[in-house]
């Protein structure tokens, strides 16, 4: 038993580590060439990016538990992937509030804010904020950076990460909002990952792609992937090595399980209706699998 | 008991009955709208649209024993979604195969093309089609025309119809491909459904944002909604009643379920790695409901 649970835990440890983690260059490459000469357009992988973080943080957090997300929103794409993200989780039952400073003037985030509009999504000014974020939201999502951040964060976005900064000293998640970081924690380097040691520490990451080389220094319970449209001439140029998604999920867990709440999964286990007049006398014979 | 039975199954009708279908005009207006004033672009709708169509596809017809899709795809919008819905399939697991005759100049369409040709899919001409298309395909998903259609079908989509309703005349899906139908069974009138009575007759509807008059008249086992992105202003405006979508599927069932197959619901359950020194002593503290 013993030597079992080892080798258990050792393979789990091989396969997390087996997993492709990609530099600033290559993400960025990678993104040139969905969008050039494999053909998407930047509205549609934004969609299904958006899309696999709010069903990530829906696997995550529960619904009864977890209502008010305030979503962090960057002038970029890791600002357009939370916008898309906040209308998802509206679409899932969860109440999410926009913080969105600096707007980008094209008509894909222009369009973004208007759909989010039409579901009287409050935009939150930053001046609105409460410096304790804990009493007002249940999640926290941080969209501000993505991979192509250099350098170092400015107004307002500088504050707002010392706001997340101050909100993990909390520690434990259960007595404050979890954050969780899209792609890339903001204000972490993309490659070395938290330099000074004194930025974010996220609960969950939810790297879209592949992970980039930062995650490796992720340390909080949830590392998921998203982005289920990595196409075979991305996967072998880069010899990216990711975990198979199950089922039709938008999103899959990276690495294992810190803890089994089984009365979560029962909550997503959704049957169809059963009706009275499809119940069988026998129980066996409504179960039998064939 | 029989009371009971007879008061489930009359609300199952009621429920079916409640559900909104739309009109041919005001299907084009709320496209119109969602596109104008409420924000959204094309392709984000179509890849929404395209990925309900093969989550609901999945859902129904299991991976083990449907592996080849067939997806024919008209020129305008439901062959788009057809498209989009191909790429999905392909990231399920599916292996897909796509005869999509009249290629539309846009560069949207042109996209989704270079985007399936990089999964390495095979564009079929409409000659190289066997006749019976039964021994080469496991489903067959009609993404000819959609809510926009009207008039008869010209070549070579009038005689692929008919190549489909060669198909349906066999009866029993379990001895031939099921042929799933995109928002509407081509060849149909949008309203008034398959006048002639000598049409498509699709195991499957998937209608998208809500169901056309049109699919009052599909008897087939399964119609899902697909298209989880209706904003509250267009609900209201048109007062639309709609099945709610679970958790975080983009998909969601009409009426009730023909025939409960446990075992496929056992296959969509994904429990998460469960490791050896995660396994607690006592069995019952492992599933303790908290």
């Amino acid at each position: 038993r013993q030597a079992m649970a080892s080798l258990a835990t050792s393979t789990a440890a091989a396969a997390a580590a087996e997993v492709t983690h990609l530099s600033q260059r290559d993400a960025a490459d990678i993104d040139e060439q969905l969008m050039g000469p494999l053909g998407f357009s930047v509205d549609q992988l934004m969609e299904l990016a958006g899309l696999s973080v709010a069903t990530a943080v829906a696997e995550v957090y529960k619904l009864s538990e977890h209502t008010r997300v305030l979503i962090i929103c960057g002038p970029g794409n890791n600002g357009g992937d939370g916008l898309v993200a906040a209308r998802h989780l509206y679409h899932f039952g969860y109440k999410p509030f926009v913080c969105y400073p600096k707007r980008t003037a094209k008509p894909l985030y222009s369009g973004l804010v208007t759909q989010l509009e039409s579901l009287a999504i409050p935009f939150v000014p930053v001046e609105d904020l409460p410096q304790d974020l804990s009493g007002q939201y249940d999640i926290v999502i941080d969209a501000m950076f993505g991979f192509s951040f250099h350098g170092t964060p400015r107004p307002p976005f500088d504050d707002l990460i010392q706001m997340l900064v101050s909100l993990s000293v909390v520690g434990d998640s259960a007595k404050r909002p979890p954050i969780v970081s899209v792609d890339i924690p903001s204000g972490w380097h993309v490659e070395e990952g938290d330099v000074s040691g004194g930025g974010i520490k996220p609960d969950m990451l939810v790297s879209l792609t592949a992970p980039k080389l930062c995650a490796k220094k992720f340390t909080g319970p949830h590392h998921f992937l998203g982005g289920r449209f990595v196409p075979p001439p991305i996967s072998s140029k880069y010899g990216l090595e990711l975990p198979p998604y199950p089922g039709t999920s938008m999103c899959v867990r990276i690495g294992k399980v810190p803890s089994v709440d089984i009365s979560s999964l029962r909550e997503n286990y959704i049957s169809p209706e059963l009706l009275e007049n499809q119940v069988m006398p026998n129980p066996f014979d409504q179960v039998r699998l064939t």
